[in-house]
């Protein structure tokens, strides 16, 4: 038999490794980042009226009226919008779009899993630098570091923000810097804002209304309103470059789930003018203060975030591994964030986006255990 | 500002643009390969109940209770199944999985127009054979000329049957002579069986049936169940490769739209218990004969398929460009799938998944032109 070719190893990802076992083992998941809520009715409603009118192919591109509704919410022409299946792969398309071998695509660790095997298959070789963790000061950014890690071959930031699964948001001040170096060294910025709508201080400031000349960003329905199942993700491309992306879309899956994309346009304005946004903040605020105190309690060093919905957690005795096994509560090693730098020893990964209840359970069998 | 790569070419899909061209003329769709009708009722309350209970993540190889149904449909291990945002990504995926520098894919030429650029995304070589157009006796298979093609270089044969566009449905005299080639060269078989179910004669032989070792066979809910936008397509692979697969499955979109997954799993059955494929076929064989007799009236050579949705004509005057701006036909000109061979002067693809009105106002138009 011929064999498969060397970039199909066969290597299951760490989230869905987790929610398998948690399934498999009775554990409580707050391992894996999705809500254990339903999406809001107004999303269900949405998706309910379209099908049956809205099942056929839709343009790559999208459907007209999320690019629109992504334009108004974004600021964006709609015209530079692609309509993606789901976040992963605008991230695996505008990674083909940009690099190729000989590249480099700077990033920083810890790192979301999907990143450097998307940068590989591109051609082009991922780089990371580390944020550092401070027990008494958190994750810590270092712009010099981002700085001194560019070489005559990197070809583009890789940036995420609110940062999974530091929870990181960027100052204004530190944007600027990385604008500064963007445009010093000629360099893309990819900017995966996938939690833009999901922080607990000042709202972020998105990275393309600092540089649209150079900047992806990319973003998602699934994670904004509560339906990470669903598939709907997006590209907002420099003005002008979406074409570029288009003749690639077209062969990675042609479009994205039509009837989904109809009910997240309508969605769209709704969650923004109903003030959704500003309870689902709310709410995870509170279940983030619930985790964290819990954990505290237990003796863990908890570093909490200033956006996304998971914290992260220090705990000499803690594994991913044992937890799920011996406590039934699934989280994520932190090793899955790690590919070049050493994990912190005893790191762990919390998704709060579930509910007291869970989050009460798995405090009792941490408890217990 | 830095270039994109040179992959992200901006080349508008031929099927996209002839729709575009198709509603801003105001022209007759028979174009893209899209039902005008909506999907049946079954398959609509399943997704309905779906929703608001299956909108998170899947797993990457698809929500268990979809690959258990493929299974029994196609006669296979669901632990052998991965779902995917439609076949089109089935394909970019088993192309990755398959195939890389310096391998080569045989492909019969007229070709589907993701396949050569899919297979160059994988860093290998496209070639195509062609397929002969005899008027008199229309699409012509030559296996010796397959043969003659194979290199030492060659990896895959990427094979279409029921094929779009010609409606060849090989006889399993040609399959068997295809899995004797594929054994002697050691060579994976990639069979796009998208149209499965959408047959005129004798049901098409499963190649995965004859060479289980060594298929890859790719389907699609969209094309089965009448729902071209819901992309939730599938590879069965063979059996013990799909862990090779699915690494690469979760960082090109993660997994595919787990609520559409769920609907899809619930309706394969019922398809297959209510005899819906066989009322499609029998309603897609009456289009087919309504359109071709109305073709030939107007003086195209027409090549009736075997299998699809499509048929192929011959006529000297007419162009696909003329066509929609002038008649206000939407078709998809022949040169559309040739790439490496030339395309026979007048060769047009029609598609009939759409109503009797629509074809019947597409021929008094065409006759009024």
């Amino acid at each position: 038999m011929p064999h498969l070719h060397d970039r199909a190893a066969a290597q299951e990802s760490v989230f869905a490794r987790m929610s398998r076992l948690a399934a498999q083992r009775g554990a409580v998941n707050l391992g894996q980042g999705f809500p254990s809520a339903p999406p809001p009715a107004f999303l269900l409603d949405a998706a309910r009226g379209a099908l049956g009118r809205a099942d056929q192919y839709a343009p790559p591109a999208g459907l007209p009226a999320l690019r629109d509704a992504l334009g108004a919410d974004l600021g964006v022409d709609g015209a530079d919008v692609t309509v993606t299946c789901g976040a992963t792969e605008a991230l695996h398309l505008v990674a083909l779009a940009l690099l190729g071998p000989g590249d480099e695509a700077l990033m920083l660790e810890p790192v979301f899993d999907v990143y450097l095997p998307q940068v590989a298959l591109a051609g082009a070789r991922g780089v990371t630098v580390p944020m550092t963790l401070d027990p008494a000061r958190g994750w810590q950014f270092d712009l010099g570091a981002l700085a001194a890690a560019v070489t005559p071959r990197t070809r583009a930031l890789l940036l995420n923000s609110p940062f999974n699964p530091t929870g990181t948001v960027f100052t204004d001040e530190e944007l600027a810097g990385i604008v500064a170096l963007a445009r010093r060294h000629d360099l893309w910025i990819v900017s995966d804002e996938v939690y833009d709508e999901l922080y607990f201080g000042a709202r972020p400031t998105p990275l393309r209304t600092l540089a649209p000349e150079r900047t992806f960003t990319v973003g998602s329905a699934g994670k904004r309103l509560e339906a990470t199942g669903w598939r709907v993700g997006w590209i907002a491309a420099p003005p002008g470059l979406t074409p570029g992306v288009l003749g690639l879309r077209q062969i990675t899956s042609f479009c994205a789930p039509a009837p989904l994309q109809a009910a997240v346009a309508a969605a769209l304005p709704v969650a923004r003018a109903a003030g959704f946004y500003e309870e689902l903040r709310q709410g995870y605020a509170g279940r983030m203060q619930r985790l964290a105190a819990g954990l505290r309690e237990l003796g863990a060093a908890v570093f909490e975030p200033r956006g996304t919905y998971f914290l992260t957690a220090l705990h000499p005795s803690w594994t991913a591994e044992t937890l799920v096994q011996e406590a039934g509560v699934a989280v994520i090693p932190g090793e899955a964030f790690y590919a070049q730098q050493a994990a912190p020893a005893g790191l762990t990964r919390w998704a709060f986006c579930k509910s007291d209840a869970e989050i009460d359970l798995a405090l009792t069998r941490l408890r217990a255990s």
